[in-house]
């Protein structure tokens, strides 16, 4: 049995999501490691803190896969003065690989906003907008028309855990049945949401002015918005990226092991005073 | 009893609010209105949403004072073909003056900042950062060191509710005393809380990415973050412009009618799947 | 037979000058109004000050259709502290729609060049410009070569007078037959002009040095440059909008007023000293 | 007696016109010419065309001293394919040095704004507005209060005779007395012009649009504008460029000519149609 | 026998290397000149240095073309304050025309980086990249694979002698075969050198750190660096470009003298300290 | 006797050459490395090469002070994949810190421009330009006037040998005696030259086209022009950092072991057919 080299795992990363698919202002790739490595284990998860980096080593990983870059600005130091420079130290004392696939992982097919729009039982899943060629976002429609609340108590179900749950703008008894999906921030996307003639769009990062605006111009009425949590809404891509490394290397006659990341990155804590229902 | 005109409210709010002390991307003062008209109600509210213009309509105000602008962003058309231009008909159709005052609110003593010092009680308030010779943010002390559980609930306790509460990122037990404050979207001051020295920053439409380094960087530490909620971190201003405008037009010997809005433009209806007390 | 509103009318303006066609810097469409409002009367007018909205008014119209757009530069308040705002407020009040046909207008066939072109009986008319798939600016050819001052009082007697007349660059006696035409300011078009072949170029708010440096590069030869005051070079589109409505929504089956404004926007209210023959 | 070199002229006209008060975007000084050559003819004009340089060639002139640059924007050929080239290869060939006092000229005292004023009899006259230490347009009061009409008789009467004239935008009974002048171009300067109680403007080469929403916002009083004419309004100034200098190299004891180019630089030859008294 | 005029020069000298094809911030053509007038001799240099300008007057040039634009920054002044402006002032006064071939050189075949080619004997010469539809350097094979150093005597063979010399970044005794080359400064083309394959390559203008960083990221290998002077490398196209021109007139059966400048214009007069070989 | 942590010999870096007196664009200071870690022996070099980190690493240094940034522009990846990357990766899993001093120790007293003014002897050191309050570059003179040929010698003499050794433009027997001098690439700041009288200017990298203007310029004259090759003419600033960290940390009474590279990092390997003493 052949031993894989990160040039093997780079390939194959490359192939399930082409860094040329990724947008001009994102930083895909690898960030640290040697093509000549050796990988045995692969550790997956959002972001590369400190902590997840301490979680990989720990588990014995070879390499991280990240869906958030680490150094998305360019930095021009790596001392440990600065978190990021810490990170990338403890990954290279560590000998572990680096390698993001952000925007790139979002349009692929399977990728973040399939992995999405498959957990929420979407059919006629289509691009919501198509971008230099390239499909961005995701609509689809549900089975049959269901209350708002219900989809949210759906959407909840099948994302992890968080302090913070899932927001709602929209009446709880509005029937919804076409989804528009788009993990993580997904605020630059209300004029294709629009066009598509979804009922209710799914995404996250969402402030209070695009928000409200947008409410405004539906005069109260489609799409209604929820805010699924940044972390939440891309987390369900580990499970996918997983699935297709282990076809696309198994296909090669290797073997090597993958991980999904135990710790939630969604950095608040704890909430308090919510009033989920709503107030008066 | 002489007649208030639109002309003697700018004047008075002119004052409370130096327009000159706005940042420079900002657009406060008169939106819509004649100077002539005379003013006997005026209706204080964060946003100048379709449902607040009818609210005030409703109260018979003459003129509605919000935090936000409605019209940031210049527009070249006020057809009711787009939400803001249906706020502009509505307002003049209805012979409602729109007055904004925004950042130049913020900055103010009293402003925004300090309602929310002052809800929490804080000793030796001072500002968080200096800008061009205005004091922006605020910084104070609480009487005494407090769990961070405690404050956020002292922090809820102090602000209106709604659905989503207070997201709070760091350990519950954790003890706080240095308060940061910055009413709105204060994702741009990390340098100056870090400077400042506090133990936790409360502010609102705080974004996965800015938080998470920010976290990073302290390395699990101070400051801690807490998202209040945009709107209802700017909420407590309301009060306590109505009594600066009640004192100012006092002062003259007029009479004028002065409401607070009863609705809630926070755009969240509703949440499902929280977790409030964390997820292990 | 059946009542007109707004959106009728709009869907015919856009049809007779695709907002499409028009600059990228321009801003055309529907700026007050609501599309559910009925058409009954619709007036015509270069410019929307105040004077002509009174105008408009006076005359019962419900829609005022103008060549240049009111709000160019997007506007942060409408409030009757600026004369835009104080305009805006007056179509409002008087439920008077305005819309803009203005870069779109010019290119447009039958269009604001066009108007220009028929008044002076050029033949062979054709555009003075290709820019992205669109003509702009026509040239064309009298039937017969004339001397530059007949050409001249041939092109005052096609359009309304005004204080200041028409200025011209070039020998009196000069022969012209090809004639370049762009209607308001055409400074930016003299390459074209030069291409075409034309001996004079109808145009207006030409200006010192571009003009200077135009007769300078020609060497005293042709083009030769007529400046014909932009609110008359524009002026004789109206007739052609007001027909070509008449004719569009009359082949609906449907009725409207229509009426051109009478009164003169170009804002020179006289001229002393003028030396119109020329001095020695 | 000495002989006097360009370089002298030089110094001389840089005291009088100092470099660093132009505008940031201007280009002053010397453009052809040695500075060791002898100067014994100054020729002056406002625009150095290749008439004027023909004229001064003519006249036997080593210097022309103009107001506006040949060469504003920079040039990367002086071939005499184009106008300007030709200018620059004429001067080089005919020894002519050219040296241009443009916006320094403008604010100098005495200078064009100046010449202007003075020719008006104005008193009082102030800087209209001040720029980096530089005062910039003027303003002053006539002996009694006049007509407009009257006054722009009296301007008329002041300035060289041109076909079109002087435009006038108000009411000719209206009675001015504050008066602000800037000599050129000068409708970047309507706030500090209405800043200044003023209440007639004389510039030039204003346009349609600036004018008319000058108007607008000024609801048909004062400011009154009054366009008139580039060249014309800036000729004055040449009178006072020749004293100056007159006086200047006097003192050296030294001899030179100087002559005012007696050719009109205002482009246009003729007027057709114009209507002075206004159109009913 | 026809006489010449700079009109019929300028267009062969436009057929042979047409102006569309040089790069956009390039300013190339005709700098000085009249196209009426006569061309007898034709003086050919890379730089139009005022030594230049002199050689061209003594040897009686109508004409003087050169590579590098006199004014690729455009000038505001051709007074003799500056060396341009006394460049340009003594073509004009000499009646010495001056045109520009530059980028446009560059890229032509035959053009500066097939002189280049063409004098190391390349074979399968080809476009180093191709730039808008232009091939831009050129890269080839030698005969059979010959030392670095080897490599650098031939160069340093087929290029006029300056005191620098010629830099080479390699070992010497490596082996060389195909070979890139970019006449002028070709810091900009590392890219292109390194997909070409290229073992060395060809250029001149090279500073230190993109010279270092090209080394370290070769890790010691290829491609190997060469800086032949930036004169140097392009005077071989003087000859080609002579060539050309006696071709294409003599094709119209005029006469014409031509003359290569005997001047270096490399601006380095003398070395002291090198050692050729290395050090230890 | 204490041991001395990063954090100690970044503190007397800092002390010596100031970060906030770097120019804007420049990054310098900590790269990599630990605060905390212990720093027993210091390595410096100009540039942080490949091998210039491997001699580091042989030598046992803890730390490599560099005068250039080996992360001037910002990376988004430090994978080994780059020259870059693998610098970095090679730093810290040897455990070797990296600070840089640039343009801070470029204008620091005594820094590189300190170094090479004093290694010429030069009297009576003075900044060649203030900017922003910062002495750039110097500016002395010679005991007495030589030849620009001895003085060329005298400047060989004292910078360490290079293939390509000295360039110089200008009369190898015409006198100077006031010299200015920037290390590294200094064709920034000949008009401060020429401001200083200087007779002749010694930096580096000097391109044909800035060094040609220059001598233009001077038509021949002062100032002359030296270029001395980036890397030597920087490279005697290390014994002077080497003292003053000496000094400083002495002064704390601990010890360290500091070392200065001996490899060359100028990238050029050997020179092939220079003329030195320049050609007929």
């Amino acid at each position: 049995m052949q031993e894989l080299t990160l040039s093997d795992v780079v390939v194959a990363l490359a192939g399930l999501y082409p860094p040329a698919t990724a947008a001009s202002w994102d930083r895909v790739g690898l960030v640290t490691g040697d093509l000549a490595q050796p990988v045995r284990r692969i550790h997956l998860a959002v972001d590369a803190t400190l902590a997840v980096i301490d979680e990989a080593r720990a588990a014995g990983a070879d390499l991280l896969v990240t869906h958030h870059p680490l150094l998305l600005r360019g930095v021009h130091s790596v001392a440990t003065t600065t978190a990021k420079g810490a990170s990338v130290t403890s990954l290279i004392v560590n000998d572990i690989a680096l390698y993001v696939a952000h925007t790139n992982a979002d349009v692929a097919s399977p990728g973040v906003c399939d992995a999405l729009a498959g957990a929420l039982g979407l059919g006629r899943v289509r691009p919501l907008e198509e971008v230099d060629g390239v499909g961005v976002g995701r609509v689809g429609e549900l089975p049959e028309p269901v209350s708002l609340r219900s989809f949210a108590e759906l959407l909840s179900g099948a994302l992890p855990a968080t302090p913070a749950g899932i927001r709602v703008a929209g009446p709880a008894q509005a029937r919804v049945q076409r989804v528009a999906v788009v993990g993580g921030a997904g605020d630059d996307m209300f004029d294709a949401v629009r066009a598509s003639g979804a009922d209710v769009y799914v995404t996250a990062d969402l402030r209070h002015h695009p928000v409200l605006e947008a409410r405004e111009e539906a005069r109260g009425g489609t799409p209604y918005l929820i805010d699924a949590g940044h972390w939440a809404s891309e987390w369900l891509w580990l499970a996918s990226a997983r699935d297709e490394l282990w076809r696309v290397l198994g296909e090669r006659g290797t073997t090597v092991e993958l991980h999904i990341s135990t710790l939630r990155t969604d950095p608040w804590d704890f909430v308090v005073g919510a009033e989920p229902g709503g107030t008066p």
